[in-house]
């Protein structure tokens, strides 16, 4: 069953569990609140539902609590920052309001950051630019999950690629894995019985399926455009290593079957500072209404801009609580 | 029938026309070398092909041969520059080297060109950057050539991405349109009977298909990743509409069926300065070992690092001759 948990009770409840675990008061506070905005955003996969397991990785030892990132080298518009294995969502955040900070006074500011954790969603940063005036564009490297174009097993990672653009009216926010599912999507499509809308990997034919159950026969999931994802991925993971001087996928992967150690790279352009907020909306509106007046495959359906459905699932979900598994949250609450 | 032409041979020829078309001997001299590049790496939709309607653009006036780019804002890490409707390879090349000189200074920098051409294959200016040292990231919007997610009528862009890391043995570069295949490599598989290796877009009943034919009737072709490249190009084309105060993809759509004044972003990272020549080449070549020794789909192939089937093509096409259609090259020797 599901029940509907306010915001406010969800930061309480995700920042006693983070003191508890041995966060400063406001870290635990900051971070906890990053987690309860992505269920509130409807991505409970790196909310609520991912909660437990970093608790997990807290208790491994895999994210220090009373760490936090510090700048190890750079000047000017780039710098280097070590995470110190500290928690992925403070980090980035913190790596991305000093990208943010740099663009202020350069036009542009990159920070890239190496011995990080998971940042949970991608998307986050790029709000997080964006509501700031600036342009975001973020990527992480993960463990091997995939398998690079032409490949059987997994050693490239599905490196999610975030694009976000400000506007007065709300940000506009792009948020994808190189992958075209995640596995929670599919072992979530695979226990209701249902299939993928689009294919999502290769079945033990070799045949491209849609039958999460065939696909996890082969673990041979599909990169976003195929050979195209498979290389995106490839250079990201590479840029993200060389400008952090941080873990590969490759060195990610040695370091067992947990994620933890990630690079990442943050970089923020002072749209507001170079365009001004009346360009900025007028030419992204005129595009957005464009691309909505377009003639539908579904009559009657409609065509959301990157981060409009988000952006709803938050007003409702902030007027009616956020959904949570009773059980996840019961568990939660015992922590 | 094909002939091989020499590297030498075909700059030669290009730089003849370009400057019986009023280019400036310099200026001819260095667009030609970009055009004879793309196909002597193999892209040769982007050179040789692509020649005559580049000159017949100019013919048209959409392209000034008298024309370069030019710093029209921004300081620090950031500036804005106007291509003047300039040739595209040339202020594309300009506008790189200037975010690859930002980024010596600033260890970032970024350039967003407005009202400039189609740069011809994106991939050129990754390649330039990374053979500076440098980290590449670039992108372009075009005219409307593909429907939005949930759209039947094109009204989005395929926009171009290429993310390029330098390496010393040879650069990595990713080119990818958000499109899953050109419309040159649709008519082309169309022609010789053959069907799409992946679904590149829907036929007529809805329902996505590798059958050029099929897609031809719908032009529903499909995006990256479906969703996901729908989302990535909307951004790209907003970010890169607001960066350099030009057209939106919408707006080119608006010029009518040619495609011109278009809007660019180009930045740099100075990746050597920050990271240092060995740790690059050792980080990336330690993921390129792994990723090559994959097991393979097919028993006794091999699986490529992005960028280096064009790095074999170049090699063998600079020794033996470039590839060109004979009626293609005889009508460019009458020009």
């Amino acid at each position: 069953m599901a029940l509907r948990i306010s915001f406010d009770d969800m930061v309480a409840e995700f920042t006693r569990v983070l003191i508890k675990k041995g966060f400063a008061a406001d870290a635990a506070a900051e971070s906890a609140r990053l987690f309860a905005e992505n269920s509130a955003d409807g991505i409970y996969s790196h909310g609520v539902l991912r909660f437990p397991r970093v608790i997990e990785y807290i208790d491994k030892g895999y994210i220090d609590p009373k760490a936090s990132a510090v700048k190890v080298d750079g000047s000017g518009a780039f710098e280097r920052w070590d995470g110190k294995l500290g928690m992925g969502n403070l980090n980035a955040s913190r790596a991305m309001d000093r990208a943010i900070e740099l663009a202020r006074e350069y036009g542009i500011g990159c920070v890239a950051m190496r011995n990080t954790n998971h940042w949970m969603r991608g998307g986050t940063f790029g709000w997080q630019a964006a509501n700031a005036g600036c342009v975001g564009i973020c990527w992480t490297n993960t463990q091997p999950n995939m398998p690079a174009w032409g490949a059987r097993d997994r050693r490239i990672g599905n490196n999610p690629l975030i694009f976000a653009v400000p506007r007065k009216e709300g940000p506009l926010v792009a948020d994808l894995a190189m992958a075209q599912f995640s596995y929670g999507k599919m072992e979530d499509c695979k226990l209701k019985g249902q299939m993928l809308p689009v294919p999502g990997g290769y079945d033990t034919q070799g045949n491209i399926s849609c039958d999460p159950a065939e696909i996890e026969k082969t673990w041979r999931v599909l990169p976003i455009g195929y050979w195209k994802g498979s290389s995106l991925s490839i250079l990201m993971d590479l840029i993200a290593t060389v400008l952090s001087g941080g873990n590969s996928v490759y060195q990610v992967g040695k370091l067992g079957s947990d994620e933890y150690a990630l690079s990442q790279v943050l970089i923020a352009i002072d749209a507001e500072g170079i365009a001004g907020n009346a360009f900025i909306s007028s030419a992204i509106n005129e595009v957005i209404g464009d691309i909505k007046a377009s003639e539908k495959v579904t009559e009657g359906s409609e065509i959301f801009y990157p981060g409009e459905i988000e952006k709803r699932t938050r007003e409702d979900n902030l007027r009616n609580g956020i959904p949570v598994d009773e059980g996840v949250w019961a568990r939660i609450r015992a922590m």
